[in-house]
């Protein structure tokens, strides 16, 4: 169960959704001096503002050789400009000195404030911005010819060479107000979505000048002020905070601080609606309310904090005056959701019962089928071939892997050939008819585990096992069904964490436990020859001519350089290797002609190859080496890339590892059956209703499976708009049920994209290739998998609490509000559950296991006699621990992650969340 | 070359140097209101202000059931109680919001603030604070029964089992001032140092108070206040903030305002030493001139920042009023001291020449000799136990995997005993005669390499290795007292960082390729067998009793359990394994008899377990789980561990792996010599003046190695206070080189305790034991030491920028200040020489390759041509980059780590910085 789509929706919602996202919850929480209907523009999302770039220009050189320079550029977070490495900064938390704040107030309130200034271009905006009366003619036009004057711009191309963007720093250039070559060519413009303004600070220190002087214009509408901004934007604000040296840098801090402030998203929307000074001033009072304090003497001021994962919800800024004037009923209303993100026990529409057989199926199809066309149209967008490139190769991965195992589970009765088969038919019907085309249906771990007990009960009962399993699947599409008439699916709402983390952590483990119990079965395939063992030494012996063997007589050797029969003197006898005796008519003789030496601990080495470089690679995401781009394909091929790895080692070394096997013509892989299977075989007449007990089971299991991963999928983070399906879903895998179990085909399988399981399809001719395909490192992939399935879940971490000492822990909002004895109590309940789970497994009754995964629930429910509300909200019911944090939940929108964003320096993309509680 | 005395210093200095350090650097930076005499303090150190633990009891429970409970506590940062989870939040960077210090600001503006409060007990105290003339009788007597209220405490053991300090949280005690059992016996107190005093704040929402009641007391004498604190100790500050409930927990944010106040080293000292509310109000105006605003926007204020690595030092916080009234060219001058530490061009005066011959040895030897008594009563400490045990197995790790490499490269001449018997020899001379006993002695890598160098020349040239040798070690000696006499000693200065990196680096190269070349070879000695290589079968062939082999006649089985000659109907043959048939008197024949299978994949997975087992068991420090003396062990013993588990692994197969050789008694390795090496031997006698030519080499080498070893160890971060010996050492390096050379042990060792070397040479006795060492273990062993030390030079970080896109590079100062691409051309050149080295080292001349190494001393001095002054101390002459921060290294002791401190909760143990910049 793999959750698809994180990799377009990563990509493409990058830039739309961060800005927009920032100011849609920005603005309105604080009440507007100027008292526009921010209430509504909040609510109902009318106006957006445009995303605000703000560039500072220092004054620098005095007093010999003035220039701008841009030291700063600030969107959501600061970028310095390193101006001893010529670079600009990793983004950063801006931090400001609380003195620079005050002087900066101080400043503007004395000095120059234009709001709504009609100046049309830099030069009108500069006489505007001189034409205070302290200025003497001749300073006022000097200061004009000096804010005319073309700054420098560090500018940084996306193949990170470098820049200056002024060839001639110190020319004033009036009249020359059209974008520079380089400010058009600016590889940031086409990072800033469209509309994006421009916020220019100026500041520096001029010793001409005998008092400060400070100007905050607001332009009308905002103009393109030639070459001054970095980027050629029209400028909505302009600052300028110049005044007479003094000791430290406190006019560069000052210009900082204003592009601090406008960056903050509450400042910046009082700063756009101030009518006066003294609205400005007040939305400035208003920052430095809710400013957070670092003290000196255990911070360096030099420090620079990363961009936080997340960002706080601006709904925490609700001043206290507005949350009072909400009713007290509504305000702890929303005080709840606000902590829960959704109440869990009001379902979404889609999971309300209807009452009425088939009604939820109804309402899935009328739902789904106005969305229907757009799903096509949607994927007409280049960045679809890239998901269903890597879709394909996961899916095609998943199914050489589970086709080995399979065909290993049921003694060839199916394989890869059927793997792949079963992939691509189930997928594309799915895609084309399913409620939830995001889900991909293929093969996972509980049912693989199940069709293993199904063959091992079929086996033991010498049961047909194709016809046995044929009814097992009609039946199962008929329990489906029902599911589907009684709108089961709405009880999906009673899967809480609990649930899905028992489901994943035991198939996790069957994973890893397979993976090593297999690799282990070769050592005693082939075993090791310990010195002294008795497996030692083989022989050739040729009949003699008479055909008696005991009869030996001296041969002459066949030619001289036929080592191996001539060196040894002796008779009717030599040392070739068993394959070459075979070939040569002769009879390998000797306890050591069957093994093979070596291929154990090869196998060993193929296995924890294939295993460390699929994490190693998984784990190149992360790393900072290598461009995105490279890091990115490394990492999501990651199990290609080992199989392939392991594949390379074992042709290179040449030795006759376990391969995996795939039939030499498309044919079924069990020799002597057709396409379809008969229904009834050599099996007795009462085995077709027998079947319904098995397929009980079956059906609980793929419910649960099914299900589980949809209520995943549909969770808020993914901000999928077309809604749910869970019974239309639930009624194709019947239909599919069906179709499969005919052919004997593996069940139960899930779909992205047509073409992917077209491809997949196709790939069923890939058969002499995939000879070469070594089992281990087929079982290094799959211990990766169950490795990789375990470490993602909540519970995971908890066990590992177990064995942290406390003041180690990391800090956990769990742990910040659930005492670690209780804390510990639910793992230690989650660790039973899961031994029973595992006991049940590994006992003949293990066919029942889908009834015990079924009792989590009731276990789940038990539950709540031991814990209170407040904890059970903490351990399980919210979402795994990085997406956890109540206050970031309302805004999944803030969750930023830098680390993947290349060529974006100051946008961030955000991250879905990566889910996978079971395993693909 | 390890730099040992890091363990002990670590854990010794823990307690006594941070608080102190803390407060020596803190006060009198900021000019003290009160006019007293900051200035001498600060520079002579006398007064040290005592640490001050804080504490926060909040008032809960309004109106039902109020209660004093502790929530919060400070020494350097803050602690919060997680109430839900009733535990200690980890230590982090106290923030506070602005309003919530400007509201305390004007509380203790209009409050009372007794200063040097004469008050003996809490009684006397309550009486005072409450005596305000605002609260009528029934108030007053209602708070100072609430206030004598014993509060609820935390306290966390050591055992991380936590118990509630208050078993009557409710029952006022009015008479009651003896400590608890609970305070005296909290943890804690042991962790504070003697002195330390408690300042308790008291903070909270009080219905029935009209308006806000705030106190500021300064005790006179210090008493403790009956079960008030967490730890019973006298306190010096107290201070009440109570008031009408209001909305926001503001009075618990002002009390946390004033906690993280008194916790600023500043504030602390100004508030000691205030005379008035004035003083108290400039105090707290100065903090807020210096704190750091996050802006709310980008910032979550319910985030926690982590203690930073180093605290920025105080002396940043020097008003510019202070720092004009210094003569300009000495405020120039501690600023250059400041960015530089110390001055690497006016040496220390260890380095100061004297022009006499031997005039460097006779002033080591004077300033030596009044240490001399105290190097051994140092000693007595029982922290110094479990150094010798560390050092003693890290010393015979080293042995045994040198001496096993050395067997290989000198053919046996000398081996794992001679190894034991040098180190333990040559060491504890060392340990009892040298200027700088903290310098281990050990076998190097160059030197090694240098011997292995010299053993093939003799070779080649058919000389008497030995006596040659011998030649070489007289040269060497002599060389070595030239030297000294010459005071060469000085000369270290001219060795940069450029120059260490260039040694370091190709060492290790050295390591990582013969680890991997031996390992390879490993496979060519005990082929893979392929299907179809020739080398296939083996067979057991008996002389017939005639003894003419090629007459063939049948025997009959010798006993019907004997299979392997019986089940073949072989004519005087079997198949037994060889060493079972040359028992039994036949011989083994066929290309396969000399085949062992298996043995070059096993050594291969023995190989690389060794070594990712000590790698994953070195970064155990570093991880969370397990308490941090385990980590301590497992991390510090990783390479005993790793060999331990390479040995197990070895037994548990069984398999003839090829094992570390090593003589069954002790003599000599190489049979047939005595432990006097003869001065002649075979060789002619010219060849011991010829000697003088690879021993200067030598020298070179040895010189170097020792003295570049020296260097870094007397850098001011250890904070060695006997003054370094740098002649005096190469002065005992001389005579143990005659040693050694005439008993024929291997060269060049180093020390740190007589017990050490004691306990090596009863290694000798390990024999028995170390032949279960299979060789691919070490060698897993050996490329470890080459990867770790390789990684711990500050040149491979730039390797590594290089394959960094510039945006993800980590934010090192280094590339704050130098432009990237010079940051690369450096990193080049560096490349350049080492494939130079490489070069040399690889060729016939490869015995030249100590000159080229002193090359590297020129290359340097050339780089003075290609970068300014300016990128040369930021990329060469500072130290690695974790201690190359300017800011930070006038202050070490400010270089916390939290991530050791099992059992300091509030308290930082400052880590010496690790360096290895060789290999041990």
């Amino acid at each position: 169960m793999k959750l698809p789509g994180q990799e377009e929706s990563d990509v493409s919602s990058a830039y739309e959704n961060v800005p927009t996202g920032e100011l849609d919850s920005g603005p309105g929480s604080r009440p507007s001096p100027s008292g526009s209907s921010d209430t509504d523009s909040r609510e109902l999302g009318v106006t957006k503002d445009p995303l605000l770039f703000i560039q500072l220009n220092e004054l620098m050189g005095w007093p010999k050789a003035l220039e701008w320079r841009e030291t700063g550029r600030w969107v959501l977070f600061e970028e310095k400009l390193e101006v001893g490495a010529g670079r600009w900064s990793a983004p950063h938390v801006p931090t400001v000195a609380l003195p620079s704040l005050q002087k900066l107030r101080s400043l503007l309130a004395e000095g120059l404030v234009l709001l709504d200034c009609p100046a049309r271009s830099l030069l009108e905006l500069v006489e505007q911005v001189t034409g205070v009366e302290s200025l003497s003619p001749e300073l006022r036009e000097h200061l004009q010819s000096l804010l005319l004057q073309r700054p420098q711009h560090l500018i940084q191309g996306t193949d990170t060479r470098l820049c200056w963007g002024s060839a001639h720093p110190r020319e004033a250039s009036h009249d020359e107000e059209a974008p520079l070559k380089e400010q058009r060519q600016n590889p940031l413009r086409k990072k800033l979505p469209p509309g994006a303004e421009v916020g220019a600070v100026l500041a520096g220190e001029l010793g001409f000048l005998a008092q400060p002087l400070g100007a905050f214009v607001r332009l009308r509408d905002p103009v393109v002020l030639g070459p001054l901004t970095e980027v050629s934007l029209p400028s909505r604000f302009f600052c300028l905070l110049l005044g007479p040296p003094t000791l430290g840098r406190s006019y560069r801090e000052m210009g900082r601080a204003v592009a601090i402030l406008l960056s903050d998203p509450q400042f910046q929307w009082s700063a756009r609606r101030a009518s006066s000074l003294h609205d400005l001033l007040a939305a400035l009072d208003a920052f430095l309310e809710e400013v957070t304090v670092l003290p000196p003497g255990r911070w360096d001021p030099t420090a620079r904090i990363s961009p936080p994962k997340c960002l706080p919800s601006q709904h925490k800024r609700l001043p206290l005056q507005m949350q009072e004037a909400k009713s007290p009923s509504a305000w702890r209303r929303a005080r709840f959701e606000h902590r829960r993100g959704h109440l869990p026990h009001e379902p979404s529409p889609e999971l309300q019962r209807t009452g009425r057989l088939f009604g939820g199926l109804v309402q899935d199809v009328r739902r789904k089928a106005s969305w229907y066309p757009s799903d096509f149209l949607d994927a007409l967008h280049p960045q679809c071939l890239s998901a269903v490139l890597y879709i394909y190769l996961a899916t095609i991965t998943n199914a050489i892997t589970f086709g080995g195992l399979l065909g290993e589970a049921t003694d060839g009765a199916q394989g890869v050939l059927e793997s792949f088969l079963g992939t691509a038919v189930a997928g594309a019907a799915f895609c084309l008819m399913a409620g939830q085309p995001l889900t991909i249906l293929s093969s996972t771990g509980p049912v693989l585990v199940f069709e293993r007990l199904l063959f091992s009960f079929s086996r033991d009962y010498s049961l047909d096992y194709l016809p046995f399993r044929l009814w097992v699947g009609i039946w199962v599409a008929t329990f489906c069904l029902v599911l589907v008439a009684t709108e089961a699916s709405v009880l999906v709402r009673y899967f809480t964490r609990f649930t899905e983390e028992g489901f994943c952590a035991l198939i996790s483990l069957i994973f890893i436990y397979d993976a090593v119990s297999k690799m282990l079965s070769l050592t005693y395939a082939y075993p090791i020859q310990r010195p002294g063992s008795p497996a030692y030494g083989c022989f050739c012996q040729y009949p003699d001519p008479g055909g008696n063997e005991s009869q030996w007589t001296r041969t002459k050797p066949k030619d001289r350089d036929d080592i191996l029969s001539m060196d040894l003197g002796l008779v009717n006898a030599s040392l070739l290797p068993p394959p070459e005796c075979a070939r040569r008519g002769g009879h390998p003789r000797g306890p050591g002609c069957h093994t093979v030496p070596d291929i154990a601990f090869l196998s060993l080495l193929l296995f924890l190859t294939s295993f460390f470089f699929a994490v190693a690679l998984k784990h190149v995401k992360t790393s900072r080496f290598f461009p995105s781009v490279v890091r990115k394909v490394l990492s999501d091929f990651s199990s290609v890339l080992a199989i392939l790895l392991g594949c390379g080692l074992d042709a290179f070394l040449g030795l006759a590892t376990p391969k995996l096997m795939v039939p030499k013509e498309f044919k079924p892989t069990l020799p002597g059956r057709g396409w379809l299977v008969s229904p009834f075989g050599a099996n007795p007449w009462w085995l077709s209703v027998a079947a319904a007990l098995p397929a009980l089971l079956l059906s609980i299991l793929i419910f649960m499976d099914q299900q589980i991963t949809a209520v995943i999928l549909n969770r808020a983070e993914y901000r999928l708009q077309k809604g749910a399906g869970f019974h239309l879903d639930l009624f194709c895998v019947a239909v599919l049920m069906l179709l499969t179990s005919a052919l004997g085909l593996p069940w139960e399988q899930r779909l992205t994209g047509l073409m992917v399981f077209l491809l997949t399809g196709i790939s069923v001719f890939l058969a002499p290739v995939l000879k070469f395909i070594p089992m281990p490192v087929l079982y290094g992939i799959f211990l990766y998998m169950g490795v990789a399935a375990i470490s993602s879940i909540q519970f995971t971490k908890r066990v590992q609490l177990l064995l942290m000492p406390a003041k180690h822990q990391p800090d956990l909002l769990l742990l910040r509000h659930v005492p670690l004895s209780r804390v510990h109590l639910f793992t230690a309940i989650q660790l039973v559950c899961l031994g029973l789970l595992w006991i049940v497994k590994s006992t003949p009754a293990a066919i029942i296991f889908p009834i015990m995964l079924l009792g989590l629930v009731g276990v789940r429910k038990a539950l709540e006699w031991v814990f209170s509300p407040q904890e059970l909200l903490w351990l399980d019911e919210l979402m795994p621990e990085k997406k956890s944090i109540p206050e970031k939940r309302l805004a999944p929108e803030y969750s930023f992650s830098a680390s993947d964003s290349e060529d974006s320096d100051l946008m961030y993309q955000p991250k879905a969340p990566e889910i996978n509680i079971s395993v693909n």
